[in-house]
């Protein structure tokens, strides 16, 4: 039996006009985040195409230049943040990689004056002041910032995160001096030593003085993490409390002038507790606040939906109304209009790919409006969006499935709108370029409808059959099969190599319920692993799809998975690439490995049993690329490097790309094109079709 | 001109009898080395092919066990030293990769006394007392041990290296625990602080008391190290002190109950001193003794001859007479008869790639006589010797052409022998399977003769076409093109893959004159590429070789010069591969980069020129593949991390293979199995003869 290969029989299928791995470094590919936000009712800020910051005024549609993009690049990158009265300037020193702080606060009235230092238990590395630790950052606060201003600007709020019982994660550094010097930061680890966490509010008017805010009762004496802090009126804060089991979570608001707080909301699960960073919404006078709650649908599990608490006058109780309800899920709440009483919020009623934008009386029939299921239709079906502090307009960010569009909508009139940015450019190349169809299909698991999504190749026909490469989320809870737009190297693959990228959201994905969401608890590893192969199998099914030329890939938490399916019983894959993959939970954050594997015991062998390390010989893959950055913090290059001491002692070969003192993401344009070009190069050999070689026989005289 | 050394001819050439990768990891594949040595003039103990340790008398031909290998196991492990009197056991504490040590000498008088500490300045890592720190150890000793007792056992001479100023390497750690530690050592790099070194001794008899053994005068306000103490009687040490230029050395000897040093012979050269370990032999009473010294022979510059210092008695003065001469080396002196006056000694006077045992008169016309010459002819030109302590016998010690050798012979007779290993088993399975056709060339470049050797597969036949594999020495002043015995994953690549190995001699090679040894002299990474270049270019005539098929393979230094010449303007390969390349000599040992270098200055580019990191992008090699283990004290993983930083940064494709926490030898079986598989795999991919594709036409029906 041969293989004939076949022939493009076409003129217009020149290499131009596929998309290369150069493309996607050519400034046109990239997409244009103008970063906008409101800086009162009418004035919206952003940066334009060319990094220029320019002011636009709604009412007007008049532009005026702030800055020009030589100045923002130092104002980027001091990493400020402006507090709302404008004038004061917060300062994080010495923002790196690790971070490495001098850990305090300093306060600078205007910017003729000098500094104040706000705290003094600021310790590099140990006490963090109003800045996150590396746990905080990357795991709880998702953001480097632990302070906020009240909305006067008299008062600030901020964490002490205390590591000093962190054990210390040592990161080596190998290039740039003669002895490069090795750093550490704390990082707990399962089951390791947690940071403590305390949270202060600290009076700039008249002589300052500061004040604890204390946890709930209930955690004293526990181990907690803060989760959320939001100033709702210029002395209360609402503050979230979780436990270290991520399974209770008490919400306080806290009267700052007396450091009391009392208990508006408390809720507990049997797995673990999501959307612990949720701001709730308040009215003005502070009755009434709106937050989103997991709500049974019937035999479909819980969905997140929004819930109205009014705090009653005197007793101080709360009662709940329910504003929403279905088979969906309320993303976020965006704002609450006094006037009007109507709440604005994006959910994913009209399909759990996109994001809409909705509003939604909350009285009377409650009934809901859909904002932007009308605007480019063709183009947009996933958005976020930003509302002015009265409300009247709105900046809406449409991310896909077509080039994304940055506008701003009048809210009584959404159909009025300014085009902010349009990434026309972007448009015109992809235009010339990419053509590829992309296609849903719902797979029935467990009385589940989920997502497998696959991206064609622009001649596709489903006489010829074609390489697949399966992409793996790279964290659970997330989703991979949306309408966002994307652009990467795997689109290159898909266009320059005749590849089908196919992603699948299983259980453990996101935004379609609480129940597949939370299949994955102390099971991390395993019933995705499961899932992924169903997808595989019925994509098997397909006569286009040459089941000799299957391929995976993952990063971080996606390497993981990508790993334990390479391990499973099941040999699909001709080759696999993953990117500082997580190797073995125990080696993870806490906050992270114990929400889904819970404490890691003797007793149970959750950790084990969920470890890519263990049994590792059953990982027989003989193509497996592992690239690792060496300064990787999220990730340490420890994971991988005890996943290759396994192979070689288990006698699996491997190759692999390891990239000297880079981060998590490989950062630099030299080594991204490099990252691209290795992971590129790699599937584009593994998956190619294999050309009959004929038999050579003697030259013969006939 | 060429010679052919072996050509077995056999009928079989099936796969079983062509030599695999899981051959070299077999028992019967690992060449024995007895290590035996002399007791007293009678007894040798050795151990044999099932690691007991047999004590043999050599007049008897009498073996008794010694020790069981279970027991021998431990007793290797503890790596002792004994002094003479065999009384006394100096015990090195903790000995691990990286020197950890509690640094002090203690004495233990016998097994049931308790231990005397001799010093207390010890301090790990700073302070090293008679044991070598990393750079002693490596670079100036080459043997751990800094501690060398008198003849009777009553004195112990030992060096202190003080490294306080040394900065030191951090060598990361990646596996083994949650929080792996990092670990660091003093390591001088080029230019850097150098330990410093005292020579103390210690009398053991009676109240002990140290005594430091003064430099030379002229050495004392200098920078110097300490190559050689020997003990020439029981109170006299001969020590050779050298600047740390490395161009001036100074031999004294030195009465160590007084301390008092006087110098018997300086050295000055106009580039670097080699063969500063070189022990002189005395006779008895002291008033002669033999060294080696360079000595000029015509134009073909100066070679290694032996020469006798004759004490005159009363002035002290030293008359020198030269006892040898020629085109050729005294490698080592081996032992002096004082009844017959006869001297014993290695030379190449027969061949520059063997090494025979001569002995030489002393007086009247010097006769010279090959001990060695006649045994075994067939399978034997390459020896190393031991003499009985009365020079009555001599272990005698064949390591090839054939599978090594050891014997036992009467120096009166030396037809009389006992053979005490053969290595029989080896023969046998090499028999079985590897048959490979050796053939040296001889080059000419400027004035000199070199050789290259070319290893062929055995079904040679020059009417095909031969892909080719071109090994770099490991160290400049080394030699590769010797009669020694050799099977390692290169011999697999000529047996299996069909590929030509080569090596090649060139200028900065060793043991074959001054004037080629010396030619790298602030040059090193220059000549080596030419020459290399060269022996390239003389292959390519031969009309045997594939030109679109050649390799380049090095290691350490061999890895520095295999990537200068993948970034010199030839582009001949088509592959390379380097472990654990020196890619900045600015980055590696002061001992080692001055020697070569000079100290590193301002002025001159000499470092810059010579680094493989300098225009990084003229090396465009398409298929470099780099290799390091990164707990490499030797050569840091530093080194390939600089070099993949560079080449990212130019945009140069390679791909890598790390081994984590493995040193410069990658040791562990695993871990060796999957480096030589590694590159094994590398070459043959890429060496593999192209299957021409047969451009397919559409099927038609005639």
């Amino acid at each position: 039996m041969s293989v004939i290969l076949l022939t493009p029989d076409e003129l217009t299928n020149s290499s131009e006009t596929r998309l290369s791995l150069e493309d996607l470094f050519r400034k046109e590919f990239v997409v244009h985040n103008p970063e906008a936000r409101w800086i009162n009712d009418s004035d919206v800020v952003y940066k334009n195409g060319n990094g220029h910051v320019i002011k636009l005024n709604v009412e007007t549609n008049v532009t005026t230049l702030l800055l020009e993009n030589t100045t923002f690049v130092t104002f980027k990158a001091s990493r400020h943040s402006v507090s709302p009265d404008l004038r004061f300037v917060l300062l994080a020193y010495d923002v790196k990689q690790i971070y490495i702080f001098e850990n305090n606060i300093y306060y600078q009235p205007d910017v003729k004056s000098s500094s104040l230092r706000l705290t003094s238990s600021g310790k590099e590395g140990i006490i963090f002041n109003g800045i996150a630790d590396w746990l905080y950052e990357e795991e709880l606060l998702h953001s480097h910032i632990a302070h906020w201003w009240s909305p006067d600007g008299e008062r600030l709020a901020f964490l002490m995160i205390n590591d000093s019982l962190v054990p210390n994660m040592v990161i080596p550094r190998f290039t740039g001096g003669l002895y490069p010097k090795a750093k550490q930061y704390p990082y707990p680890k399962a089951g390791q030593v947690n940071p403590t966490v305390k949270l202060y509010v600290v009076n700039l008017y008249g002589p300052t003085h500061t004040l604890e805010l204390m946890p709930p009762d209930s955690f004293k004496s526990r181990e907690y993490y803060i989760t959320m802090v939001k100033w709702v009126s210029n002395t209360k804060t609402v503050v979230r409390w979780l436990n270290r089991p991520q399974n209770i979570s008490i919400l306080t608001v806290c009267e700052t002038t007396t450091g009391a707080c009392s208990k508006k909301y408390e809720m507990t699960s049997d797995v673990w507790l999501s959307k612990q960073n949720e701001e709730p919404v308040f009215t003005k006078d502070g009755s009434k606040f709106f937050m989103t709650v997991p709500v049974k649908q019937g035999g479909r599990g819980e969905f997140h939906h929004i819930a109205m608490f009014i705090v009653q006058p005197k007793s101080e109780q709360i009662s709940v109304r329910h504003l929403t309800s279905g088979n969906w899920e309320v993303i976020k709440i965006l704002a609450y209009d006094e006037s009007t009483q109507k709440i604005y919020f994006l959910s994913t009623e009209t399909s759990p790919r996109g994001r809409q934008l909705h509003s939604a009386s909350t009285d009377g029939l409650l009934n809901r409006q859909c904002l932007s299921c009308s605007f480019m239709k063709d183009q947009c079906t996933y958005f976020s969006a930003k509302f002015s502090p009265t409300n009247q307009h709105f900046l809406l960010h449409c991310k896909g499935p077509g080039v994304p569009v940055v506008s701003v909508h009048n809210t009584n009139n959404t159909s009025k709108f300014y085009i902010l940015e349009s990434n026309s450019l972007l448009k015109e190349a992809i235009m010339k370029k990419k053509i590829t169809k992309t296609e849903i299909k719902m797979l029935h698991i467990e009385d589940y409808e989920l997502r497998l999504q696959l991206s064609f190749p622009k001649d596709f026909s489903d006489r010829n059959q074609y390489a697949v490469l399966l992409l793996i989320d790279e964290a659970p809870g997330s989703q991979l099969v949306t309408d966002k737009f994307h652009i990467d190297w795997d689109s290159v693959l898909v266009d320059s190599d005749n590849v089908i990228v196919a992603r699948f959201d299983g259980r453990g994905s996101g935004f379609q319920g609480l129940k597949i969401l939370q299949e994955v608890h102390r099971s991390l590893g395993s019933v995705e692993v499961k899932d992924q192969i169903t997808a595989v199998k019925s994509l098997l099914k397909q006569p286009y799809i040459d089941s000799k030329r299957l391929s995976i890939f993952g990063k971080g938490y996606g390497g993981y998975i990508a790993s334990m399916i390479l391990k499973s019983d099941e040999r699909f894959f001709k080759c696999g690439s993953v990117v500082a993959p997580i190797t073995d939970m125990k080696l993870y954050a806490s906050a992270f490995a114990e929400r889904y594997l819970g404490l890691p015991s003797k007793e149970e062998n959750t950790y084990q049993a969920s470890s890519v390390l263990h049994n590792i010989h059953s990982l027989k893959e003989e193509n497996l690329l592992i690239i690792h950055g060496t300064a990787d913090t999220k990730v340490h290059f420890q994971h991988s490097a005890e996943l290759i001491k396994h192979l070689i002692k288990a006698g699996v070969n491997y190759t692999m790309q390891v990239y000297p003192d880079e981060g998590h993401n490989i950062a630099s344009e030299k080594s991204k094109y490099h990252l691209y070009s290795t992971i590129l190069r790699f599937f584009s050999d593994c998956l190619k079709e294999e050309v009959p070689v004929l038999p050579q026989e003697p030259e013969e005289d006939e």
